[in-house]
């Protein structure tokens, strides 16, 4: 195989994924020729208008919702932060539980309502990364407002019993909401929010084939929510701002395609996983995989290695034209274990090495072969200069 | 002139504008080719980081600022929200002072800290829509935390004497921050927000050829801000998500370029409006400008009609193939009156008839021409077939 012509290995698509060329072209026109305000009561802006409730529709159609159940807003982030902090403002006070592996566009504004005054329950999660339901029983009372669990971790791919979750909610209260944070699994498993039962659900349009600045809330009718910025009527008054039209169509375009090709995505890309899975445990030793080994994404990979530190092997396959990912956020000399290996009760010490490859449909098998001639020497090579944990840089005088 | 040709004349750019070619050049390679995030450590990510920051740094540069200075959010909308609130709230409590004749986009924040308990002045502003400067000089308090006034106005196109504002204020406290919402100047103003001495400044790149769903907020170093959306460090931690790279470049692009043709744009868009006020004002009668006839935007006319309803306008000089804008909010069977409109004094009778044309660079004195045929007609039938105004429609049974 000549690796030459291989230069470059993307496998860090969940943390963003290249626009689909039908995406760019369905939102081309609406750059310089149909550029129209959709608020705008003339042919420029009726024809902006039209185009983004066609997208609203077919968001609505893949979600199992009607269009007015769909705001569309400028991340995920912005869709969690509106999902979490509007039904809390708009509930004023009370009781909400989320997970203790929540990504931070969830968890940050947990913590922001607790300082507020909110009671917050982080549910914790088992060796494999699975909420326990146990304890999400147990925490649901009558002045429960909302939770909030994410439907599959983005660190290391454990995918939730979110149905479970929403039945035992329901039963212990029928008035809690529950919302989840759906960033990751659009891709590869079927998105249908009415079917789920769930009350909102987050989505960011960059994370399967979309653009970047454009996020997608499913927001159940008869929601109680308060808008968290304010200037207009745009997006039931959610999400006031200009709507972005191209982004808007692009949104709903990725998010069509990339559910119409659920099944041949999972198939594809399961199994190059688990050749790069099976590999990586045979050929590197102390290698151990992250997350559920059997309810996990079919696109993510993770793993921790003993005696290696996740930053350093990062650096070393960027060199060999490899894009990975780390779970710890071990950058400008700060050294802190992710929350997320943590709370599935993995020690600090051992948090250090982890490393995230995501595949995504355009990965191949040489791919993954290459990897798995690379990342042994180079895990081999970091052991054996010493481990390299992070270390505060102390300032020269 | 042969009118067939002409069936569409846009004369609201003011409410969005299209995409420069350059722009959309610019952003290109973004979507598929050079698609990483930001954040990420790879080479991907560090190509899209680099453009980013070379992005912040050409903003900083046309602002007069320092490239940590300038934050890059998703609209105008979220910018001054950002703006009002984040400093607000940093704040905890105090005084806030602002203008009657603000957009939406600020007003209605001030609204909302006002029902939060911040007390708040709302400074009233003459017949030609200048705020009054006494009033201003003799609203700040020891504890005012900011006053916030728009360094033009969208509707009547007023241009405020913020250079003389922000001197008041910062010779009555010190400590008040300026914010001023400079979404419409941009095409037609040099816009040193360092050399101005306005603490925040809110921008959106649609509105000077730049794409929907990116805003930029220049935020001088060392003003107390709090965020309003969690969850990353994106952004100084002021507007968490993943920076959506083709925006923000094509945000810079499009900034770069109205600034450079700031004294052409001028010029030839200057005498198109004089044109349109002065044939609108000498073939129609009852017609009258809204806004200083002096101290205004190059691009906007903006009139008043009595006797005609200003979507009935809208309407009419639509089907004639020409989108304008009203003033008014006047839909859905809903009568209500400009706020901008009526702070400076016009009657509510009087604002219904009220259209805003904005030209832009491509606007061409054939479009003024058709319009000045056109309009005269229109306002003479709607005047014939009895005031039209909008009436609220009763439900059927």
């Amino acid at each position: 195989m000549d690796y030459k012509k291989m230069k470059k290995v993307y496998l860090d698509y969940a943390a963003t994924t290249p626009v689909r060329p039908e995406v760019v072209e369905a939102m081309c026109p609406y750059w310089t020729e149909k550029f129209g305000n959709p608020s705008s009561i003339h042919s420029w802006g009726r024809e902006a208008r039209e185009a983004v409730e066609q997208a609203r529709a077919a968001v609505a159609a893949v979600l199992g919702a009607e269009p007015r159940e769909v705001i569309f807003t400028s991340s995920v982030t912005t869709s969690d932060n509106l999902a979490i902090l509007g039904v809390a403002r708009a509930a004023g006070k009370g009781h909400l539980i989320t997970s203790q592996i929540e990504h931070h566009a969830a968890l940050d504004v947990f913590h922001v309502l607790e300082k507020g005054g909110f009671a917050v329950i982080y549910l914790p999660v088992g060796p494999t990364g699975i909420v326990d339901l146990k304890a999400l029983e147990s925490a649901i009372r009558s002045e429960t407002i909302l939770v909030s669990v994410m439907w599959a971790n983005n660190e290391v791919g454990t995918v939730e019993p979110l149905e479970e979750i929403v039945k035992i909610v329901k039963a212990q209260n029928p008035k809690t909401h529950v919302h989840t944070d759906a960033a990751t699994i659009v891709e590869y498993l079927p998105i249908n929010a009415k079917k789920l039962g769930v009350d909102l659900l987050s989505l960011g349009a960059h994370k399967f084939g979309g653009p970047k600045g454009v996020g997608i809330l499913y927001l159940k009718k008869g929601t109680k929510i308060d808008p968290i910025t304010y200037g207009g009527h745009h997006e039931e008054g959610l999400w006031p701002g200009t709507e972005p039209t191209p982004l808007i169509i692009g949104a709903a375009k990725a998010l069509e395609l990339a559910q119409l090709e659920v099944r041949s995505s999972k198939f594809k890309v399961t199994r190059l996983r688990d050749k790069l899975i099976k590999g990586v445990l045979e050929k590197i030793p102390e290698a151990f995989l992250t997350g559920d080994p059997v309810k996990r994404l079919p696109d993510i990979a993770s793993f921790r290695f003993n005696g290696a530190e996740g930053e350093a092997i990062l650096l070393r396959l960027d060199a060999e034209g490899i894009a990975a990912s780390s779970g710890s956020a071990c950058t400008s000399g700060e050294l802190k274990p992710s929350h997320v290996l943590s709370a599935m009760g993995i020690k600090p010490e051992e948090t250090h090495g982890s490393v995230r490859f995501s595949l995504g449909r355009g990965t191949t098998e040489e791919e993954i072969d290459y990897v798995l001639e690379k990342l042994p020497l180079i895990i081999k090579e970091l052991r054996a200069i010493a481990p390299q944990l992070c270390v505060e840089t102390e300032e020269l005088p």
